[in-house]
């Protein structure tokens, strides 16, 4: 046992209810899922969040798949595919993850951001910019 | 003019306020932004949504780069990343496109999912796994 849960379920030492594996990244279920067929696309090496995820294009790659197998197995009327960097975005488990929800007729989907109307965007994006 | 506000976006032909560039991939803020630097990633090429993502690994680096530099920015508390497929889970623009959305002290991130106690975990993870 280590002190991540999901490195555990990766080593072997917890059960988990794999559905993808190759060397870099395994999906599984979600324990405590939104519906039938919330996966975790998760990858072996353990880091804490999207800002460890350099090189790790390999993600992609199984998000896509994952997404395609989903929708083939369960013919949900749509997807959200999520991932939550520290706590107050909702990040449960501190070694990274993407969740592929797939969305069903009639799933009350509760989440209403407050959108407004984008101001001063060139100088955000020269404010983002300046870091890439 | 296409049909298509992200294909004008890239193509110049409306105006964004692009924060990233490369031959494959373009960031720029969010029209309606959810919080300050809310910015979206998407393929140069017209897809519609994640199922037509296979070979696009470069989103995962684009991804990557983009949440550091908004981090750096304006050093959130958290970063949301998020991914619509269909009407029902959310999707307004029918062309791929990630959101990385900073998460600031005090907002309120009103996602309320029903998240219940995985049951059939084995007979699920089959299910999804015969398509992987």
């Amino acid at each position: 046992m280590t002190e991540c849960v999901f490195c555990d379920i990766i080593d072997g030492s917890i059960p988990g209810n794999v559905v993808y594996e190759t060397e870099d990244v395994v999906a599984f279920l979600d324990a405590n899922p939104v519906s039938r067929g919330h996966t975790l696309v998760v990858p072996k090496k353990h880091v804490e969040d999207i800002h460890g995820a350099s090189g790790m294009e390999f993600l992609m790659d199984a998000l896509v798949k994952v997404s395609d197998a989903v929708e083939e197995a369960f013919d949900p009327e749509g997807i959200n595919i999520a991932q939550n960097n520290g706590e107050a975005a909702g990040q449960e488990v501190f070694h990274l993850h993407f969740h592929v929800t797939p969305i069903y007729e009639g799933d009350e989907l509760e989440i209403s951001y407050n959108r407004s109307e984008l101001e001063d965007g060139s100088e955000i994006a020269e404010e983002i910019s300046k870091y890439l």
